[in-house]
């Protein structure tokens, strides 16, 4: 193995050909730098008429690089992660880097995590980026000890890794708070799942500010879903049969939001009229709900890009400083003040 | 480079403190076969004491191949195409063989998906699926001198390659007769970006339902989409401003539906009962617009898995034949008869 073409085109040859050097051939090859129209042109020209391919895995594997940053989301058709995949993307090509992002689903599992983790260190990624995993931090520090790591979704110290977190309690209680100030008073509140650390901060939030406002907090008004629109049906469903009246729903994500106001449409009951609502992520599709959706937005994004630039950072070796991530109420149609009030 | 791990342990210091064979060792990392569990307990034992971790890119390199299936998809945020990627995923996986899949976004650029297809080629990767791609057809046979390929979305003829594709123009003809027989005779289209095959195709279908019915083709009830939200919304606005009467809509896919869809109840038009709407795709949210969405689905999952099946065989060089892909009406809530017929 030389690191060559496999049609052993070396870059020299182009290079020759195209009447640059080879480290211009190289610098374009990589996208690290700026060059000329013209130059690029014969570059390009002279790479078609040789048919070169160079090597990126052998070039990698030469400098003890593969070029790739690992990145585990945990479901591959999530409205939500996909977001920050697309942000990571643009973060990697838009640096013009040479990094390319590998993407592996971890789909919610502690050992499908582990597997992917272990998956990726043999495909030698030169960096990690995990998207709200559920592996344990002992893990995740683990594998920090052998390359970079950036992890959104929970705040782990440690050399060689990067937390990316938003502030999940204070926004549970922006989202309830907003209710509160619409004139709501029996506001219920379905749950992302228990053992999830943002559905805990968010619930959290929630008892906080009702408890802030003095308004007693119902145990049979929390319902658990699963942050899917079919556990927000679900959720939705066991509140109405409490028969307990509440004219305003906190939900903890947009997708069970999606869900439970179908329930409503179904019953006849109206959004914002009859019930108001607030979910959470700010899905792009929340724009395009009937009514459009009030949420909380997570910049999932820009999350995205700033994993990717983290993990760009700590792989050339610099610091990297990220604050906590604040978020915002994004008020749309689907809450009103309550009638009367 | 030898191929051994990066802390030079080998497989056969592995396989020796686990008391199995490197073949059996070498099976429980690739996953190609079936191992009692006491000998995967024993060899993920093994491998967790010495830290072994076995280098996959230098042994795909030892035998030519990455171990990689590179998938290109036009938008890593699209949820439409993320089913599919979804399929792909689980059938490689599912097969136990032991490829990965390096997803990239061609971003419905010529060039950008061009580019993906040099990135991936430098990768190694072991075979190219392309989900829907907007590169020509010879740079596509091309690539597939050198690999297999995949492709979705077009009918390409060559060795080494395998379509897979459904038949739009049906699915436009049944979608149009749907609502035709719910008593529909003013029926508008909004189609997809005018280049973009299956958009084409699904028009020709809406024609050809209108003629067989000897209903009149009105070019002014037909507007141009983008194939995303803001386009079903700005087309919806523009078969409005023609102030033409129409009382059912099919939308050439469902994103453009939504955005469709919030326009007419800012207008107050009422889903079903003044207009009904027919998309194309099935997105898993369209069961949780409201009212649900009568569409056509595309078996974006499905097609994934086919097209990971199709890969894996090719790579093994094994004969690959697959039938155009028929698609399917699902009524839903968003359509009813014509009133007064």
């Amino acid at each position: 193995m030389d690191g060559r073409g496999p049609n052993a085109v070396t870059l020299e040859e182009v290079a020759r050909r195209a009447g640059v050097s080879p480290s211009t051939v190289s610098r374009i090859l990589n996208g690290t730098a700026r060059v000329r129209e013209s130059k690029r042109q014969a570059v390009e020209q002279a790479i078609a008429d040789l048919d070169y391919r160079p090597n990126v895995m052998a070039q990698g594997l030469a400098r003890g690089s593969s070029m790739s940053v690992g990145v585990i989301t945990q479901d591959i058709a999530s409205p939500f992660y996909n977001e920050s995949l697309k942000g990571i993307e643009d973060s990697l090509a838009g640096a013009g880097s040479g990094y390319a992002p590998l993407f592996v689903s971890g789909h919610w599992k502690k050992e499908k995590e582990a597997e992917c983790l272990s998956l990726l260190a043999a495909r030698r990624v030169d960096g990690l980026v995990v998207l709200t995993g559920v592996v344990d931090d002992a893990t995740l520090l683990d594998h920090a000890t052998r390359m970079p790591l950036v992890i959104t979704g929970r705040n782990l110290q440690g050399p060689n890794v990067v937390s990316i977190h938003a502030d999940n309690e204070q926004a549970g209680f922006d989202a309830t708070q907003h209710l509160i100030e619409l004139g709501h008073t029996r506001i219920a509140h379905i749950s992302g799942p228990e053992g999830n650390l943002d559905a805990q901060a968010r619930l959290a939030g929630y008892r906080r500010a009702l408890k802030e406002a003095n308004l007693p907090v119902e145990e049979r008004l929390i319902a658990t879903g699963d942050f899917h629109e079919t556990g927000g049906l679900l959720a939705v469903n066991q509140l109405l049969e409490t028969r307990l009246n509440f004219t305003a729903l906190f939900v903890a994500n947009d997708q069970m939001a999606y869900g439970a106001r179908l329930v409503l449409y179904r019953k006849g009951i109206r959004v914002p009229e009859d019930v108001s609502i607030i979910g959470f992520d700010d899905l792009p599709a929340s724009l395009y709900s009937t009514p459009p959706l009030t949420t909380v937005r997570q910049p999932a994004y820009d999350l995205g890009k700033m994993a990717g630039d983290a993990i760009l950072r700590l792989i050339h070796g610099q610091k990297v400083s990220i604050p906590t991530i604040p978020l915002q109420v994004i008020v749309r149609e689907s809450t009103m003040r309550r009638r009367g009030t």
